[in-house]
């Protein structure tokens, strides 16, 4: 079984060994025969995939996270179904952060990712232009403006998720996982947490 | 005695009365015949006044903060100088965040302003292009995209400036000072915050 993950620019594909990360072409072109279940974030690569790809499985409407949040989606959705109880990080073009209990999700919020919030600063001033220093000290004062810069993000980011993370499992995931994990002592980084929600929504609408 | 804080795009002029905030052009063509002492992070506008107001006095030189921060520019400097202990923040297009304990500068950190922060949103999808919901709750968990937004930047700001803050005063200024200190009970808001500091530039250097 092949799991797909289909996002805004990129498609991530599980085989149950490994994922790979690809141009939709790409995915399209490798896997058009295959059998494959998809959730997808973006109508108009649907509507392609419908085309060019019309055995593949959408799950998207199969299975609904128990949560009060309108509007979250598929990919966030899968992900926290990935995880029974902790937090999920997704860090990515986006950084989500959403909180699961006892199955349940709680609740998150979305900071812009890692290249988006350091291009908001070159829209500021050029002199904020900085690129990311990934091991900034996040426990005293910044004294040199890329420092203030990378610290502002990644305290910002690490304060917050300990805050709602309490004593819970913290979970990241995306393409900045490791710049993200490296900030929370004992974050586990998954790359398949979502393909893991997957095979729930597969599971749970045979069953 | 005038004093004027001049930015990127705008300029700030304050005669002991109220702050006056004026375009480059509106306040050289206001005040150009003024005794004026001004401060100045930008060279090309700096050229300008020698050309066009050529008795206005630039302080930027006279005093320097007692710090170890490396190019800390000369708005924050002034600002942090009208305060002997305490934390200034100074929400404009960008957040500075700036710690002095007796008299001596700490270090600090800078996000994008609010406008910039949000417009990162935008960058990433059409789907987080959302206004600021100022008083979103910052204390549960968001249960829509919106509240999302607002909430990922209004709390990261209120979590973070209170954990270096501590039991310390908190000064705003700036644009957004109202949107910010909103989010930060106890603190206050005051406008002229950097020409105190100008004012002790001036009188520490004629002393």
């Amino acid at each position: 079984m092949i799991l797909c993950d289909i996002g805004n620019s990129r498609m991530h594909v599980y085989d149950g060994i490994s994922v790979r990360h690809l141009s939709h072409e790409e995915g399209i072109a490798l896997f058009r025969e295959s059998e494959l279940f998809f959730i997808c974030v973006n109508d108009s690569v649907r509507e392609r995939i419908g085309r060019e790809a019309p055995g593949w499985i959408d799950i998207s409407q199969r299975h609904r996270l128990k949560t009060d949040y309108e509007g979250l989606g598929i990919d966030r959705e899968a992900a926290c179904l990935g995880i029974e109880d902790g937090v999920v990080v997704d860090a990515g073009s986006a950084i989500t952060v959403d909180v699961m209990e006892k199955g349940r999700h709680l609740g998150g919020w979305i900071w812009p990712g890692l290249s988006a919030w350091l291009s908001a600063y070159r829209d500021v001033s050029e002199k904020l232009a900085v690129e990311l220093v990934s091991d900034v000290e996040l426990d005293r004062l910044p004294l040199k403006t890329e420092d203030a810069v990378s610290f502002a993000i990644l305290a910002s980011v690490k304060t917050m998720i300990q805050r709602f993370a309490r004593e819970k499992r913290i979970v990241v995931t995306g393409g900045d996982a490791p710049v993200v994990a490296h900030i929370l002592p004992g974050a586990e980084i998954d790359e398949t947490i979502v393909f893991k929600g997957m095979k729930k929504m597969i599971k749970d609408s045979v069953c």
